[in-house]
């Protein structure tokens, strides 16, 4: 395949007899429940419960000892599967005592994700496609003389002539700091360029001036404004290097979990104002995050690339959001003007030029638009189905040809919200998570592979995944309360499963998965899949013409195909037709950073792209009601494949029973 | 020649046989000083010092009785002149007593001033070039549904195209609007367009919108920004009507009396800002009189046109004026984005636009631009002189191939600056003066008819022309204290005239010219004359090649040509090559306003002007030095007609005196 191909070390994995392959220094524990393979584990993976013991039977790893094992657990092979790091070749046996059979757990495992290789800087340059939305030009004029006194602006102009560079427009205050430019730069200051292309004037516009050649520091924030969480990165214009990536949540939070709260509260006296300052705040120290670990100067910062949904959008440039909340739906604009980041109360220097993501739809936005933009669907020929799971879901189908959209109300859980200890894929969420079904043991993988502190999108699928395959949950989302491990039990909310004990966790208390998490998840999943369903419906076509499926979303690293097939989130085609590719919104908000045709192709997308009203659409509640059972109440039409692992793995569990 | 020619009346003045035409209800004392018929008028021309005494012989006159008239003079047909008003032909007598000869009278008459007829609105649309800058489209749409919930701004934008319009580009607050404006206004919205032309980029901009159909109220603001006083107009865009003119003094004077000083005053810490504010807090002053005489409401204002010189726009727009004022004289930029005007302190709602006429060169800036348009000389073929005679004179030669131009420090005396009871044209100056040469008795008018409070440019100059034609003055400018006359006295600052005694002077102390006043006057004009030698001369043309002079400055009413050559101010040419345009500045704001192709060629003009730097240009001293006179040491060969009206007055003076 590529170069690193041949760089990966094989794993054996008994009694299983699953193998995998690794890159080295992956940890043992990671590899296994990538693989599918049970190991029980408890702290997250940061090598303090020492329950994930496995015995190296052939070949060698590098650490996994700990205090947790003794002298004679060291001497006979045994390791600490999270602590373990892979070097070479090797055969590992998982010692939990109720390791299952090889068949059941062949029947119990799922397959790995597939990662996009994410279009970059380098292929940009290949393709002669990178050309960064700001440039610094610097620009060397003869000084003035008494017979050539022209004006600053003019001797500037003149400059970028001589570089072959025509059709400016100065900004006001780029106006007023060249006169102190020129001079203290002797005669030399460099023009900070932001390109026109869609939705702007025919010129480019000159948003700054600085002294001399400045040109060396060119920074450009691309920002993902999203209902829950906010994630921004720093790109080195001149490189296209990704200097940083930092989320935090939005905290608008506090104003109301979705966008219709958000956009109630906006209609209360000063609302708008409240919830503008929340994302600007959330911004801002994510900024400040990224400067810091950076190291970046926040006067180097040229230009900030915002995407977010419609009603982020609105929110965050203060335009009321009302219309958005009342039928028929109309949001405000598709396009914004080039704006100034301080006017908008992030903490950038003036100079500091805001570009917006333009919206289709009152419920598909910029972020989506971004991410089309970034997957490139909108110029393949491949029918492709394009999910962003947001707090928002939104579902694009089509290709180069035509773009059909729509906006499934699939709520935050996928982001950890309205889920008891739902969080962020931050350090210490639950990211992975594997369950021995007969024990009802887990094996948890956290975040930074710290103490599990809650659980995040890609863990609670991961979760609910894999207690349904095990049966302690059932196809309806309810527990089964007679499972014999005491992780399943009764709780407040009513019947739950501890992830975590106390004893485990961070924060002292039992993380647990409640029915109502699950009930959030289902509805979530429900919403998304009838929205694949009744779209493609209303362009005359079914799951099983896509040819290509990507899946856009705020998860910390990707989630798994498999497993997002088994609660029905995503439609059961062949693994090689799906594509992760991440946050989309950042995905496109960086690449527009980088590339003005990438940015002039944002505008052909929403021209192009017709967006549908699910609600007023026929068959979508139907699709709805259907949807909301795991993985679907039509499970051997739609996913015949789970269906038949599904009975499988009952069948297995059946078995070690008797 | 026009219509209103037929309605004139005319007057003949006895003993001279001076005769003149003039409207009815025109003041007969009016009349005779623009004829040169003197007569003695102490209080302006309220009425009240009673010493305008006329025989009307022949014909009637509507009022001019008095309580200082006794019955027999009533009877006699004795009548104040400042009082009664023409109604019919007539025959008037002067009487007083040391009236002097007719051939004297008629040696010391001086010519009337030509009024341009000024370009305005009717003509723009016989000429199909009345486009304002500004308008506001209404736009009926039909009601959002779910079948059609496009954006707020898409719905405008269809509107506008069904209406012929495209290109538009919505400003940040126009967007902001939008949703509420379609909403309140029942799907009925109106744009505030503002066009592209010169400077700008290729969109129509739409600054604002408003509910339901707002049309009918659309105002622009046209602002002089002149260093010694500041003009502006409302001006109705729906129908080219000039609603009302209001000027004020600059306060930016308190901190110097010229544009040098002012610079210097920028660069000490703070003082730009003050500058600024100074500046914004005058027009502010001169709008809200505006709003208060004309009824507008300033929410009706769309837009601000100002012009000014270069420093004056650069301290208005907060940009360092310091390199207009080194060598080699560099200002920062030729054009200026649109801006807003509240950004600049300007108390107009945040909606309004603000357009600054671009500047040439450090020293002939956006208000020379604005008259040069105004004119039309840049697309006459005849050789064309411009003179603006600000408190900076900038001087333009050309035609429609080609414009020179030049700067020349007159400093603020045509304004009133510099003169001890120097004054802007505004109630109570003395804005026109004529004396009998035996007795040194004058008549004065004011503006207003007032009670006279000092002098403005247009009467300093009557005044000084007329003591110099009568022999109180020298043609060095010192007074001729042998003169009998007890107004012609040692005063405080030298010898000096009393304009008016203190008993006749709202104020209560005695108007004077002094001798300083008399110096500062000369600098100006001889600043001036030299200019236009120098430019010409460039160019390798002289005075007799000029086709026609244009007058521009902020004189209030007008200059008398006659008058301004017999200070050697304007050149001597026959009278019909000239003509007075008033306030050049206010003059193309106006029309900038009514007009975007008027607006479009105000970039060509900027395009096509060569400035000539007259402080390094070969022969300016020795013209400068030369001009230092009355009216010039060259006088024979410069101003033969003017030279030859000189000895026949002396000449007379002294028969008289035999």
């Amino acid at each position: 395949m590529n170069e690193r191909a041949s760089e990966l070390v094989n794993i054996r994995f008994e009694p299983s007899g699953l193998t995998a392959k690794a890159q080295p220094g992956t940890a043992l524990l990671d590899v296994a429940l990538e693989a599918g393979v049970h190991i029980n584990a408890s702290c997250g993976g940061k090598g303090v419960c020492g329950k994930c013991r496995v015995l190296i039977e052939d070949g060698e790893v590098q650490g996994g000892l700990s205090e947790k094992l003794s002298q004679k657990d060291r001497e006979q092979g045994i390791r600490l599967a999270c602590q373990a790091k892979l070097s070479g070749d090797v055969t590992v046996r998982v010692t939990d005592e109720s390791a299952l059979n090889k068949d059941a757990l062949k029947a119990l495992a799922s397959g790995p994700a597939q990662q996009a290789t994410l279009i970059g800087a380098e292929q940009l340059k290949a393709e002669g496609r990178y050309q960064p939305a700001v440039e610094k030009i610097a620009v060397k004029a003869q000084p003035a003389t008494l017979g050539d006194n022209r004006n600053d602006v003019d001797r500037l102009l003149m400059g970028l002539k001589e570089k072959g560079e025509h059709r400016f427009a100065l900004e006001y205050e780029a106006i007023r700091e060249l006169p102190g430019a020129w001079r203290k730069g002797d005669w030399q200051a460099t023009a900070t360029v932001l390109r026109a292309v869609y939705g702007e004037s025919g010129h480019n516009h000159i948003l700054r001036v600085e002294p001399g050649d400045a040109s060396a520091h060119n920074i450009a924030v691309a920002v993902d404004l999203g209902t829950t969480t906010v994630w921004a990165q720093f790109i080195d214009l001149n490189s296209g290097e990704v200097l940083g990536t930092e989320g935090d949540f939005n905290s608008q939070i506090g104003f109301g979990e979705d966008v219709i709260t958000r956009i109630v509260y906006a209609g209360k006296p000063g609302g708008m104002r409240r919830l503008q300052e929340a994302a600007s705040k959330s911004i801002n120290g994510v900024i400040k995050t990224l400067a810091r670990n950076t190291n970046v100067d926040l006067n180097h910062i040229s230009i900030c690339l915002l995407a977010g949904n419609t009603t982020m959008t609105q929110l965050f440039l203060e335009m009321d959001p009302q219309y958005i909340r009342l039928e028929p739906y109309v949001p405000t604009a598709a396009y914004y003007p080039p704006l100034k980041a301080s006017r908008f109360g992030l903490a950038l220097p003036d100079h500091v030029g805001l570009l917006v993501f333009p919206s289709v739809a009152s419920y598909v936005g910029g972020d989506v638009v971004a991410g089309v933009m970034g997957t490139g669907m909108h110029k393949d020929e491949r029918l492709t189905l394009f999910i962003d799971l947001g707090t928002n879901g939104e579902v694009v189908v089509g290709n180069k040809d035509w773009l059909a959209c729509a906006a499934a109300s699939a709520g935050p859980a996928f982001e950890g919200g309205g889920i008891k200890f739902g969080m962020r894929a931050a350090k210490g969420a639950i990211e992975n998570f594997s369950v021995n079904p007969v024990t009802g043991e887990p094996a948890i993988l956290t975040v930074g592979r710290a103490l599990p502190k809650g659980i995040c999108g890609s863990g609670l699928i991961a979760a609910v995944a894999a207690l349904f395959m095990s049966g302690i949950l059932d196809e309806r989302g309810r527990f089964n309360l007679d499972h014999p491990s005491d992780r399943v039990r009764e709780g407040e909310d009513g019947p739950e499963y501890v992830l975590v004990w106390a004893a485990d966790a961070d924060g002292g208390r039992d993380i647990t998965l409640t029915e109502p998490d699950i009930d959030n998840l289902m509805r979530a999943k429900g919403a998304m899949y009838a929205a694949y369903m009744t779209l493609l419906a209303g362009v005359g076509l079914s799951i099983q013409d896509l040819e290509r499926v990507i899946l856009a979303g705020g998860f910390g690293q990707s989630i798994n195909l498999e497993r997002s097939q088994i609660i029905g989130l995503m439609p059961e085609l062949p693994a090689d037709r799906f594509t992760f590719v991440g946050n989309g919104s950042l995905l496109g908000a960086r690449l527009a950073c980088m590339s003005n045709s990438l940015r002039a192709e944002v505008g052909e997308i929403v021209e192009k792209m017709t967006n549908f009203e699910l609600s007023v659409a026929p068959g979508y509640m139907d699709n709805y009601t259907s949807s909301l059972f795991l993985p679907h109440t039509e499970c051997e039409r739609l996913f015949p494949v789970i269906c038949g692992r599904l009975k499988e793995a009952r069948q297995a569990l059946r078995d070690l029973k008797k």
